[in-house]
């Protein structure tokens, strides 16, 4: 193991790609440019299946054009809507795997961030639609023009979650400065 | 990937697995009933070395008996020693993993817990011993009759190591009542 292993983006693909078996159902709470739902695709294999959201239609259209690309089958649909509504296109308990990048998109256009009251929404959600032994993994970035709200709230709300329905870990980058991003996961007993 | 692999024990292995190679040198600075020295014998395997440290006789003669029977080698060193002392029996930048579980020791006396001052020294001296790209576990338990002091101590010291020359990652069992034990992990960059 070596440093690259201990960045943020591989230690939460890590936990995916444990935990994501061929044919899982995933949701990609926050498509963005696609990274994840990428992952989440090959990991999930042509028998399994993925939806991905966000709000922005040049998202699905980068996306779109990305997985076509890299991808020699067609397991996942791409949703232009809010992650607040998904439950109105998966069912409850469904769910093996769902992502959450909070925040700004790395690289790209901070203006546009995720919003406190949408995500906690989806969050609520999220926690309908994961199966037993399901696992969500929230990476949450703060500060510069997103201010540190929404992460305050998100770890509000994962602190109060009811410790003999959901084990919940949240890790920190602890001695860098920055407002280093801070992955977190919920696992559904 | 299910609900026991996030416990405490299983989720530090799991590093210490991925980290430790045939041949390696480690330290268990906290022998304690020698769990994670079996451990770690087992991963450095008959080519490595483990030091491991307690002061109490108990603790090795315990140790000897378990490694005895569980291993058809012997790489292992079992020292009567405050692990504050451990530069007296390794170079510098010679150890591929150091192991401190801090607190009381899991199921033992409570009374005989590690202190803030022996474990600041010791843990100042692990980071001379350790090789760069070198990992070190640990493990604090706090609350109950040992108090909440070392694992503030400890913390503090974790967040002030600059972080250009190490990653600290700190996991916390967010929402779990009852001080759960808190591991993070040291990596030497």
């Amino acid at each position: 193991m070596n440093r690259k292993d201990y960045q943020i983006t591989a230690w939460c693909r890590r936990l995916m790609g444990e935990h994501v078996q061929k044919g899982a159902f995933c949701i990609d709470a926050t498509m963005g440019n696609g990274n994840d739902t990428e992952y989440l695709c090959t990991l999930a294999g042509e028998e399994g299946c993925v939806l991905a959201f966000d709000i922005q239609q040049k998202a699905l259209e980068h996306t779109r054009n990305r997985l076509e690309k890299s991808l020699d089958f067609c397991n996942y649909e791409l949703i232009l809507d809010s992650h607040s509504r998904m439950e109105q296109y998966a069912g409850p308990e469904s769910a093996d795997c769902i992502v959450f990048n909070l925040g700004y998109l790395p690289g790209g256009d901070h203006t546009v961030a995720t919003k406190p009251a949408a995500t906690i929404q989806a969050l609520e959600q999220s926690l309908t639609l994961l199966k037993r032994g399901g696992l969500m993994s929230v990476c949450i970035y703060s500060g510069g023009d997103s201010g540190y709200e929404e992460k305050e709230t998100v770890l509000k709300w994962l602190k109060g979650l009811d410790s003999r329905k959901y084990l919940v870990l949240v890790t920190q980058y602890y001695n860098r400065p920055n407002d280093p991003p801070i992955p977190a996961v919920v696992i559904k007993l």
